[in-house]
């Protein structure tokens, strides 16, 4: 079914241990569509500047992203310039440029607007609430927001909630917007917020899916080769949104096929900078990591006599 | 089979954001042979001080550890006190009297010497060669240890490690203990220095076994009740040790269910101060909590037609 994207497209300069690269294609669009896309079509709403590379543009349409609803306005594209710890769970942002992004008003082309999958990249909430409102039948929309719009517009932000079926937050957020330590109990406070479905992405260790069906736990592949973490969020929002629109199912057993999945690209994202490893991903290769996460969590059932008698009640 | 386990029996006091204890049963011999206990008979190899209450070890001896070993010596216990910050997993050590403990010299009662599953604690690493110099014919091997020991005495530990089947560390000794950041990368390394496996240790998070038949993630249980993390990593080691030394098995199998019977324990050893939680733990909740975590990581397989044809190969 039909996939719409809002978010960002981005020009990014990034400094990890394991080197750097200035003004590569970056941004919550960019990553999402790539990674929708290997499940179907996935329509983006951007905006870049006059400066933008037309190879991005054809890059993302090459994978089969519908790319009318990305704007060219006059002025410099959105730039964010990070460096990352060897720790790479620790960013530091040194520069973020908004440009034409600052001036973001989502303007959904007629052929986006019969979208019956919305994701709500991490914008204003208050622009989150406008593009739904163009989208005339909305049947499944997910959002992520970050830690600045729970500070800043919360109010915004709730409202917006209330409107989507599936939030992907981290955990720091999921905290910071229930205001509760636990993740488990903070869990349950967003799930009484609107949203149907939560995930809680925990980086290198994986993602939790809280849903009607309780809790699901998708451990992160062991990796030895992550390059650059930016765009994991999105790129596990790509895939765990594009696999759903491509079933059209919400039962438990397909919101935990896509956690799984969406740990998949993001796994496959981090291993190159930018969208690099990205660009040269087949659908055999999400099917190998696929398996490979299942073989990671495998057990079986306890034996009888597993256990001693003397403790046994 | 038999199990021995060489470690500290101590008075903790605690303080975490759930409240505070003090002067409570703790030290890693503590945790794991109460948790070993569950799965079969365990011997305690360790050293008290004269103000060391009897109650104490006639609740160990009450649920099926073996006492003797456990000498009393002239002098005060061994005693260690810490506090917890909200984020259980940031701990700050206030004060550590080793008090008889400082002179520990295990020697093991001869009733012990014939113990083929062997748990070294984690204490100096000369000691723990010691102890395998003092079992006549040890089957399987596991062994703890910590930063300070790979600080201090990092030959004595390796010369150790040669002589051990596991080893089960937290992945910032993973990490130094190779000297190696990833890991993964970490994992072989350790692989290469005698044990073969390796749990390494991520508290909130689960664990991840190393072993010839790969890697396994097992997922804690997403818990809102924690009340005080003394203890997990010790929890975690008796409930595996105790599982390998009832089946007599080393097999993939037994070591992926040794692992997840590690979180279960260790994740109800930290829903109570101190061994308080463990002391109401039955083994119908030991496999009430194993399934959970079965069904906590379940999905099926992905369906022919989940991914798009576009970028297939």
């Amino acid at each position: 079914m039909s996939l719409v994207v809002v978010g960002s497209v981005a020009l990014d300069s990034l400094e990890t241990p394991f080197g750097r690269r200035d003004e590569v294609l970056g941004g919550s669009a960019s990553y999402f569509s790539t990674c929708a896309a290997f499940f179907g079509p996935v329509r983006a709403v951007a905006v870049v500047g006059d400066d933008f590379p037309a190879a991005h543009l054809e890059f993302l349409a090459s994978r089969g992203v519908d790319v009318r609803g990305v704007a060219r306005r006059p002025g410099r594209t959105f730039r964010w310039k990070g460096r990352y710890e060897l720790d790479l769970n620790v960013a530091h942002t040194l520069d973020t440029q908004l440009n034409v992004f600052a001036e973001f008003r989502p303007d959904l082309p007629a052929a986006c607007r019969d979208s019956e999958y919305v994701f709500l990249g991490n914008i204003d909430p208050d622009l989150q609430g406008q593009v739904l409102d163009q989208v005339r039948a909305p049947r499944f929309v997910g959002l992520d927001t970050m830690n600045y719009w729970i500070t800043s517009k919360k109010g915004s932000l709730l409202r917006t909630l209330e409107r989507v079926d599936m939030a992907f937050v981290n955990e720091a957020e999921a905290r910071q917007l229930a205001e509760e330590p636990s993740v488990v109990r903070a869990a349950e406070r967003i799930l009484g917020m609107g949203p149907k479905a939560l995930v809680v992405k925990r980086g290198e260790y994986g993602a939790l899916l809280f849903s009607r069906g309780g809790v699901f736990a998708a451990a992160a592949l062991p990796l030895s080769g992550v390059l650059d973490p930016t765009g994991a969020g999105d790129s596990f929002a790509g895939g765990f949104m594009g696999y759903l629109a491509r079933t059209g199912r919400e039962d438990e057993d397909a919101l935990r096929r896509a956690t799984v999945l969406g740990s998949v690209l993001a796994s496959y994202a981090v291993e190159g900078f930018s969208l690099d490893r990205l660009r040269t991903l087949t659908a055999a290769e999400i099917r190998d990591r696929y398996a490979q996460a299942r073989q990671l969590v495998q057990f079986p059932d306890l034996e009888d006599g597993a256990l001693g008698d003397a403790t046994s009640s």
